[in-house]
């Protein structure tokens, strides 16, 4: 092949994605490591939104990230087609919600701390069953996340910006964004898997949290979907009884920050779903071979909705 | 009603029992503290078997527990009809093995840590989507299970002692207890639901137990299913890399007993599933009108099995 199309790697797991892209073995397509010769670059966001000048002949960039932020930027180039990856986080989301959600409500730590000290105490709980999660978000992640709370007998209750049921019956209500407190009376657990948008930041602030009884609030999303003086104070009057936040407005959390001493709290860094990297090269293999032929990509970013 | 049926109500939660009883307002059925005139007693299993000789016109037995060892003794009058509640504990069974699944390979406990020293530091994990959970018992228990693994992604292998495949397609794959070491082979998660019988004693001992590679070995059935001396050893050499243990053949569990103060063994007071006495009395109260008509009682446990 004369001249195959070049794809430049921009990531922390270059090496891995290397040695994915090698078994592939995508027609036409080389690995180059001078920026200006890619039309292609398959790139962890935070890393691209520093170098995205030097790519001269760049048509299309791969995300690694479901996350875009990094490159919405303003002032950030926007000649290029942006996919992102979706539709892998949704079982990784739901195990890490639903495994905290049985953590707390069968107590896990407390048995925990009760072996230390050899001490055979029962504790009553309450089961998943018959209690209502609500999710924020009806997109892919939302969507899995509606559907394996459903078969855990839960009632799912998604929120978003139309009020429209999704196809697939994964909630058994779908209420509008503006009535989010309709919602939040119903809720035990509380899910937000929002993206960061100008309609969503300091979406969960304190009026809103409000209308919570001793709900738990997942925040799996984006950090600056809540207000965190507003979360501060939902915990201290226990609209919210316990707080699992995997994602932060400034990460990693900075050590000065409240909620790493709180008991309520219990936080997590970044992992609730990581992108494997075999399931990013096989989005992106399936992407390439589209493109190659001239047809549209899957997963496509709107540069103005930011997702 | 001049000759109302007379039950007779033997419980730690006698209480709520009386309650409820009286809240479904079962026809011709009056509570008695008198065990001479009951032909009817709804009991605790443990509490029972103390007191079954006082019961002379006993007819039939409603167990609050699914477990009825102990009025299994030898040497106990049998001239009784026996049930026992089913079909309630699959869910709670199902959150405690998938809840601390989760919280195994998803390292909660060590994040847990880390929040106490502000530590962010992410760890790779796996799924459960694609691991194998392989379940001794395909009863209403272990078929919920199944059927709960299979909806996470998971394979379902149930075991049983006939290798029929149960009719509802719980089970990916349906392996005779004597094939036992094969599915041991695929095994991620080991899940025991079996009861106690002479057939099922000490069955997961050290031999059996070295089929495992790094698996994880739940017991919510009974206590001497497990030959402790065996799981030590399979702990010690890693064919199990950590067990989940909620019933025991001594409870509450003896101080001096070393599981204990293992780091690879995580030990709950037989919390896996609790009769809610809403449900038992549930159960006992579509019996009671079956008996009351002559008609023969569900969940009704056989003698000779033991189950």
């Amino acid at each position: 092949m004369q001249h195959p199309n070049q794809i430049f790697l921009l990531s922390e797991h270059r090496d891995t994605y290397e040695t994915l892209l090698a078994e592939k073995n995508l027609p036409d397509l080389a690995i180059t490591n001078k920026p200006q010769d890619a039309q292609i670059v398959l790139a962890d966001p935070p890393l691209l939104s520093q170098r995205l000048d030097e790519f001269s002949q760049l048509e299309w960039v791969q995300s690694t990230f479901a996350g875009v932020n990094a490159l919405m930027v303003p002032n950030l180039r926007r000649d290029y087609v942006l996919t992102n990856v979706r539709g892998i986080f949704g079982p990784l989301i739901a195990e890490y919600v639903i495994g905290y959600s049985i953590a707390h409500f069968r107590h896990f730590m407390q048995y925990h701390q009760q072996q230390q000290s050899k001490q055979w105490q029962p504790h009553l709980y309450t089961s998943l069953q018959s209690k209502t999660m609500v999710i924020l978000g009806t997109g892919s992640i939302g969507s899995h996340l509606g559907k394996t709370a459903q078969l855990m007998g839960m009632k799912a209750i998604g929120v978003n910006r139309t009020g429209i049921p999704t196809s697939g019956g994964e909630f058994n209500q779908t209420f509008h964004i503006n009535e989010l407190a309709s919602a939040f009376h119903q809720a035990d657990i509380v899910v937000n898997t929002l993206p960061s948008t100008p309609e969503t930041q300091r979406l969960l602030n304190s009026e809103v949290l409000s209308h919570l009884n001793q709900a738990l609030l997942f925040n799996v999303g984006r950090g600056d979907v809540i207000d965190d003086a507003g979360l501060l104070l939902a915990l201290k009057n226990r609209w919210v009884e316990h707080a699992f936040l995997d994602v932060f407005e400034q990460e990693p959390l900075s050590p000065q920050h409240p909620f790493w001493k709180l008991p309520q709290v219990t936080i997590t860094p970044h992992i609730a779903a990581l992108s494997f990297p075999e399931q990013v090269i096989d989005i992106f293999a399936d992407n390439y071979l589209s493109w190659r032929d001239g047809f549209s990509l899957t997963n496509q970013v709107d540069f103005d909705k930011g997702y």
